[in-house]
């Protein structure tokens, strides 16, 4: 079996960035490598992504968010992840379980178990050996992400981020021994780095 | 709280038929009465829809799928079911949560304890005062369907369809006190007429 590492945190946290060096790290020393995304990295799971990050989709139930969340990741599970790491390879996602623990169950106020219930049906037991918490630390982080049109989501503004950074925080408190901080706000190498180095460490141990 | 009846069997079977024509029965007598679908019956839930039965997506795997109708009845709960319940309205919906525990949790193998789950998510407490299980007997059900364009479900054939009803008939015995049978290979109207007879039976109990 492969290792498989999440890049978890608020949007504007430099999940994308941080995943991308270290996906080139070890495409350089010739490792087989997946970087893939949440909610996406399948055809079907792109589908479903549009329909979650559509703007019109005011109407959007929580329950059905959440369950759409799952269905993106069953799909990713099956078609991707899993038959990677039984292959092997090392699997970079940008987000997986934390995330709807984090959004759906605590910002949204639906509560970690039914969420945690619905993920479970969905992961099949492929559990992430390495979740890497990228923190943004104090200030906000929003600003990374004003460049960009806006999507459904992120439309929702900059309470709502510091909201979600303080759950995750209290997530990370939680599940300490699952999840590894990352202090966001260093130079773009350094976070990079210290990415790199938690990977290994964990590759040392699955050895 | 107004009432609420699920039309359930394979495909084939005669729900749309005769839910229509309790519909109509209902409407002509001034009631508030509203006649919806799974999956779909919101905008949302057609989008979904169209996810579930486009026959490209070949790749689909069964939690995505399950994931899938649990999403589009979070929706349709949510937005339209449980609103009118309140408002006092008699809802019919073909198909809801049997519909996941047959095809999903037994025809598809996922089990039923999983499939429950996701869906004990999805409905929030809404559950059917009432399920019309439309039994199309021994005899394929199957030729009705034939004059139509096949969806990516229905391309599966008829032994599929033929074990569904199988499933259908484990599930009406376990249980007995949630569905009510309904002889299908009858002439419409007395199939319609079988359904009111039923309804009419549920409204004075909860009078």
């Amino acid at each position: 079996m492969g290792i498989f590492v999440v890049f978890e945190g608020p949007d504007g946290s430099g999940k994308s960035t941080a995943c991308q060096a270290v996906y080139d790290h070890y495409r350089a020393q010739g490792l087989r490598v997946l970087h893939s995304r949440e909610p996406g990295g399948t055809p079907i799971g792109e589908m479903i992504r549009q329909i979650l990050l559509d703007p019109k989709n005011k109407a959007m139930g929580l329950r059905t968010e959440a369950l759409l969340y799952a269905a993106s990741r069953a799909q990713h599970v099956e078609e991707k992840i899993r038959p990677f790491l039984e292959e092997g390879g090392l699997v970079l996602s940008e987000r997986y379980v934390f995330s709807s623990l984090v959004y759906q169950g605590m910002a949204r106020g639906l509560g970690l178990e039914g969420v945690q219930a619905i993920n479970d049906f969905a992961i099949q037991g492929v559990k992430a050996d390495l979740t890497l918490y990228l923190d943004p630390g104090e200030a906000s982080s929003f600003h990374r992400i004003l460049d960009r049109d806006l999507d459904r989501l992120e439309l929702e503004g900059e309470d709502f981020n510091q909201g979600v950074r303080a759950h995750y925080m209290v997530l990370a408190q939680q599940k300490r021994n699952e999840m590894t901080f990352i202090d966001a706000t260093l130079p773009k190498d350094q976070v990079a780095q210290a990415c790199i180095d938690a990977i290994e460490e964990k590759r040392r141990e699955k050895k």
